[in-house]
């Protein structure tokens, strides 16, 4: 059980962590379901895994495995969400997003607000450290993990 | 080399057959680079690899492997692109996006072109019997890979 969004963020905040051990980019997620209870977690995959199609919250969402509805889901995650995470959140109709900070990038919310999702933000002072940190000494990996780096 | 168009869609089109062949969700995609190289291809793996996280395009972008840029790439899908793989095209700056049909289900792709990247539909009527087969067929199933089903 994860009653708070103090809670909730603490999950995600884990696994931003385990993702800055492996050297790879640090941004975590999980979903919980309308009773508080975590569905799945997961962290950025593209260093470590090798894998682009993960973000925090798409590794959360494919741990969490296949619900017949996200709709009282809540997606928790260390960073405001990105076009694609923020499509993830539209198309399968998630409820609710908690966002660690958006003060390092800001993705999709308002947007996700506009379309009637609820998105709250912590603007959580260690997330802004870890990422700010991270950007500033590899920023053509997180340039690549947003689609920035221009050739 | 895939020069045209049509024989693009010819490999998204082998995934989506192979996936229905699979007893899954008949919905494939491909990514090309500037050059028609084949980058990648996949499909829905949400019956077959109990996965909803990789839908065609996902899957595609996925075994593509890490790109240092997608500008100059092209997208094929054999169905018009959900929010979330909408999002994906927009997030990454895939530059073009074709479109094996949208009659059967309408995605992003307006959103896709109001923000730059070229979209173009071929209206394939294989591809349309196809998925109004498998939707007649599958409602529920549908329904739970779009996000739509309501509980
Ligand atoms: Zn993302
Ligand atoms: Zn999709």
């Amino acid at each position: 059980m994860y009653a708070t969004d103090a809670e909730k963020l603490d999950v995600a905040r884990h696994e931003a962590l385990a993702g800055l051990e492996e050297g790879g980019i640090p941004i975590g997620a999980a979903l919980f379901d309308a009773d508080d209870r975590l569905l799945g977690s997961g962290r950025n995959q593209r260093v470590q895994g090798g894998n682009p199609a993960l973000h925090g919250e798409t590794s959360a969402f494919l741990n969490a495995g296949r619900q017949r509805s996200y709709r009282r889901t809540t997606m928790v995650t260390t960073l405001s969400p990105c076009w694609y995470c923020s499509g993830l959140v539209r198309q399968f109709n998630i409820g609710r997003v908690v966002i660690g900070e958006n003060t390092t990038f800001y993705g999709g919310e308002d947007w996700l607000r506009e379309n009637g999702v609820r998105v709250d933000v912590v603007q959580d002072p260690e997330l802004v450290r870890i990422m700010t940190d991270f950007i500033a000494g590899n920023p053509e990996l997180w340039n690549e993990d947003i689609g920035t780096l221009e050739l």
